[in-house]
């Protein structure tokens, strides 16, 4: 589908900026978009202004960054949450990954992403200064290192590991190992090595 | 991911907005909100704008009921189209798909559906009227029906034919058979049939 054909330039528009994001093709975009236009005007505006007041008024909690209508985000405000638990994310996906678990109490971190030298990111470019802060504070007594399990994950870890090693805090890391439901034969060796190394007293669930 | 785990309802809304877009699921629809978020405020709100502007203002071609951001689409108020030849196709797309062969010079009708009892689609929610109408002024010369290949499809062609049955004009259908670069071996049966029933005198290309 060549842009040339749109009748409309007003289509031709919209298809080109849902084709701007990641995974939409050309006629993904099109689908959507004709999708769009049977809705009533209302509820394409809706649409519209859902995405322009998200951009516009949305907010990164002052304490863990992550991503909030308020200053100070409702894991954060929440009395209930252990705040001498830390666990470090990449991003606010990986927050709600977690907080869909229900395993964890504590609060949360968000770094902003993971070094990479590769692509330009060291350090400066994540929220680092801001975790020292809070680890410097001495209310700390854990953190838990959730980043994925990648170099620049490990890279980041390691970084971390000997940023925060100068104050009195536990510093922990998500076990690594075979995941629930794989099987054996198709698990990468280095995982299965890993879990071999990290075995565990076996016990009745 | 469940609704509840969400720190923004900002970005519950966009999500959810995007969510109820055909064939994007909720994982999906998380993933091109934080696309958007990553944009400068300007992009996002050009995207939301772009989506608004198009139900507002787009219109539909007085004569075939394209698409269009004019009273009469570009493809009619082009001088160099043979206005005696009208094809008659289901929905845009269908315009842009046969405009993309470049192999056509004549001007369209868009029914905006085909005839699905099942569906509650009966001839008079169709643009039926205004296809007789044009038809009615003695300008047209050649119909040709470019449906969908189903019996929806069929059934409108039919009820086309002899509904114009009593206008001097004449009506052609597109031709069925094997598609080009399809295997003989996996083309269903009815479909080769018909290409056996219509066959053609070998010429080069």
């Amino acid at each position: 589908m060549t842009n040339s054909n749109f009748s409309s330039r007003l289509l031709e528009n919209a298809v080109n900026e849902f084709a701007s994001l990641p995974g939409i093709g050309r006629k993904t975009a099109f689908r959507l978009v004709m999708n769009l236009l049977r809705r009533s005007p209302e509820e394409t505006r809706r649409f519209g202004e859902s995405i322009i007041k998200l951009r516009e008024e949305i907010r990164y909690c002052e304490h863990c960054n992550n991503i909030s209508d308020t200053e100070i985000c409702d894991i954060c405000a929440n009395p209930k949450r252990d705040r001498t638990t830390i666990c470090v994310v990449e991003n606010v996906q990986d927050v709600m990954a977690i907080e869909n678990t229900n395993q964890y109490k504590g609060v949360y971190h968000v770094l902003g992403g993971v070094i990479s030298p590769i692509d330009g990111i060291g350090p400066s470019d994540l929220k680092i200064d801001t975790l020292e802060a809070r680890v410097g504070t001495g209310e700390v007594k854990e953190i838990i290192f959730a980043l994925s399990t990648t170099m620049e994950g490990d890279t980041t870890n390691y970084y971390l590991y000997k940023k925060l090693g100068k104050y009195d805090v536990l510093m922990t890391i998500l076990a690594r190992g075979v995941a629930v439901g794989d099987e054996l034969e198709y698990t990468d060796e280095i995982t299965l090595g890993r879990a071999l190394n990290n075995r565990n007293p076996y016990r009745q669930l």
